[in-house]
């Protein structure tokens, strides 16, 4: 398609939705998208430009004659405005800002105060606000005369002569009211405010909690300053979690499919070093044991059994306690209860493992005493293993670290060397 | 507070979220929540009910008198009210829906009647529906005479007289219109139905992308039988991203932080005892070359450098491989090229890794030779490591299986046993 017919491809495009256009420019190969630009630049707005994948944005905007983005920037809402330019360098975001409309720029500015990841970036600035003491004909009456209102909105904020928020009205009971019912009579129960400085991460979790809409965000000094619609919170939770799952995987939340080989090394290599040096450790630990090893060689062979098995029941319980604490469901008040928890579930699948062990190594070694050694080494290092795994995130989030990030290298780092500290004693101390 | 006093506690839940209490209930230990509930059931209203995790769900049900969860159960939407009874048994699930209206059994039967995990369970069968030659005036008046409404509502759906969709309209432009203005002139550009077959996951997705906020659902006829709303997709995308972080980590997603240490250690020991199974493959692997490993003893501290560290490369590759295919990035389009983007990112990291363990090889072990087979297995377990890491999660979901649930052990048994066999391979070749 894409060889050389550009009015083929706009009428084709046509009735796709922006995003699968974004998909579509996302999955082409670096030349094969300069291609596809070139030959559809013109129509490229802002929704597009505002559901392309952040890793290769800034190569689609170098690409874009300057009036085509001027123009996209300037359909586009100030939240995905502050979300384009927020990583770009000073010079071309000023080109960006410049080419706004002076309500605009002001507002985009003003999100761009507030720090990264809070939601005074995320918000939008364009807010429905009414008077509490107003009647739903007035408020009805308003919303007809105003010519220009968001794309999309779910509630009318009420405020007082300060712009303190003090309620808010969903557009579903304005709908059903009577024309001289007041707004103050008509508003919601649950009404939360969102501080600009919260942490976005916080936002997402209160919408999916509290079943929030949209939610007023306020400043220092409460006054209203935009609206965070659960479309935003909703990306955001997606996003959290797609953190998470990468940096437990040890994996840059950087990282996207469209990345080159290079890229995607250099993204790796940091975490494959540090384990290399957490290895050495292991070596050392083995290393020690060496007369052992040069009596019994099949301890040898035998000994990842233990480490690997309390890699994954490290990995297991890390990765209960690290989803509970993102979900707030881990506090302090039952944090002893979740370790004492923890203790006794690996004290209780060591104990089966070690059952099987034992038999096994009877049966198919033919030494019940090896079998009792890999047993034991077992029971100690699930024990190890569990509580590692909750002691590592709750100690990482108490010092104010995400647990996601570390957490996996210290705990298997510790039941690797436990894994086969235990097991060589032990072998040592009763088989040697 | 709970010893005793039930009108204090009362009060002082009186102004609490219905999410917070739920949350109190589930981080209380079992003997504490009898006692709460003692004091508290009659206070515990549907939407208490509807927050409570389904893990402590059934032994909150049980505690309640009748009569409680019965009014409980009436106050509550239909989707909340399949949410609940979905895992009951038959006889509890009829004394439920014999509590309820006419109107409601109805429409809870017909949501029971759609397949577990389909958008016919997740929708709520209240939709505002109007034809599409209606003006906005006369909508205005319906929804004012209207006696019941759904709790929230954010588009009119129109309906032709057969009930099939024929696209909807925002209340916030029904607000803002004249009064004589037609629906059908106001529609959304962007209307999209969903199947009720549709597997919730699904719809969770096309939510995020297409920033939906509500959809209708239709039958297999294309009619209107409901519409989901996009706080109950938010929901389902942090479940769904939940069940892929617990069961990467080799997690029933069942667990939760409420679970007694009995059923922890049930749910966690299938995988180690897998894991044990799998272990052992590379204890046979390790035994082939038990004459090399007596030769020389500092082979067997030194295997497990290469083998942890290809666990890692595997893990990383896996889990960028598995999020992609979660998010519809990796597709058979592009497929072949991010298969060559890993083995040529892998190939990079391996010689890069080689380069670090020769060079330590020689200086810290005073042996060129040793370091140079740690680097040549290296490089030769992180192209496996990378080839595992998103071969095998393409293979599983093309076989319709969850990538997320056994790639993990498939990768990690296969780094491991090319790590030792490499390694060990090499050695017996080179230096033996």
């Amino acid at each position: 398609i894409d060889d050389g017919d550009g009015p083929t491809l706009d009428a084709l495009l046509e009735p796709v939705h922006a995003a699968d256009i974004a998909d579509l420019i996302e999955q082409l190969t670096p030349p094969r998208r300069r291609e596809f630009l070139n030959l559809y630049s013109g129509e490229i707005d802002g929704e597009i430009l505002s559901e392309i994948d952040e890793s290769i944005r800034d190569e689609v905007i170098e690409q874009l004659p300057h009036e085509v983005l001027t123009e996209a920037v300037r359909e586009m809402d100030s939240d995905d405005v502050v979300d384009l330019i927020e990583d770009m360098e000073a010079p071309e975001q000023q080109a960006i800002l410049a080419a706004l409309d002076e309500s605009d720029r002001a507002a985009v500015e003003r999100s761009l105060t507030w720090p990264e990841y809070s939601a005074g970036r995320l918000m939008q600035s364009e807010v429905v606000t009414a008077p509490g003491h107003w009647s739903v004909g007035e408020t009805i009456d308003f919303l007809r005369g105003e010519e220009w209102l968001p794309d999309q909105f779910y509630h009318v904020v009420l405020v007082d002569p300060r712009r303190h928020p003090t309620g808010y009205v969903t557009l579903g009971k304005l709908l059903a009211s009577r024309r001289d019912v007041l707004l103050r009579d008509i508003t919601e129960d649950s009404f939360r405010t969102i501080s600009a400085r919260q942490d976005e991460g916080d936002v997402a979790y209160a919408f999916n909690k509290y079943h929030l809409i949209s939610a007023p965000v306020v400043d220092d000094d409460d006054r209203l300053v935009g609206v965070i619609t659960i479309d935003d919170a909703m990306s955001v939770l997606d996003e959290e979690h797609e953190e998470d799952f990468l940096r437990m995987a040890r994996v840059s939340d950087e990282s996207h499919v469209s990345d080159g080989p290079f890229q995607t090394a250099r993204q790796r290599l940091p975490w494959l070093v540090i384990n290399l040096c957490t290895a050495s450790l292991s070596a050392l630990v083995i290393s020690r044991f060496e007369s052992t090893l040069a009596q019994l060689v099949i301890l040898a062979a035998l000994m990842p059994i233990v480490a690997s098995t309390g890699g994954i029941a490290g990995t297991q319980s890390l990765a209960v306690a690290v989803r509970a604490l993102a979900t707030r469901e881990l506090t302090s008040a039952n944090a002893r209860r979740v370790i004492l928890r923890e203790l006794f579930a690996g004290l209780l699948n060591g104990v089966g493992l070690a059952l099987i062990l034992t038999l096994a190594g009877a049966i198919i070694l033919g030494s019940l005493q090896i079998g009792l050694v890999l047993g034991m080494a077992m029971i100690a290092n699930q024990v190890v293993a569990a509580m590692g795994g909750v002691l590592v995130p709750l100690g990482l989030s108490k010092l104010g670290l995400d647990p996601a990030l570390a957490s996996g290298t210290f705990v298997t780092t510790m039941t690797d060397m436990m894994g086969f500290f235990a097991f060589l004693g032990l072998a040592s101390w009763v088989l040697v």
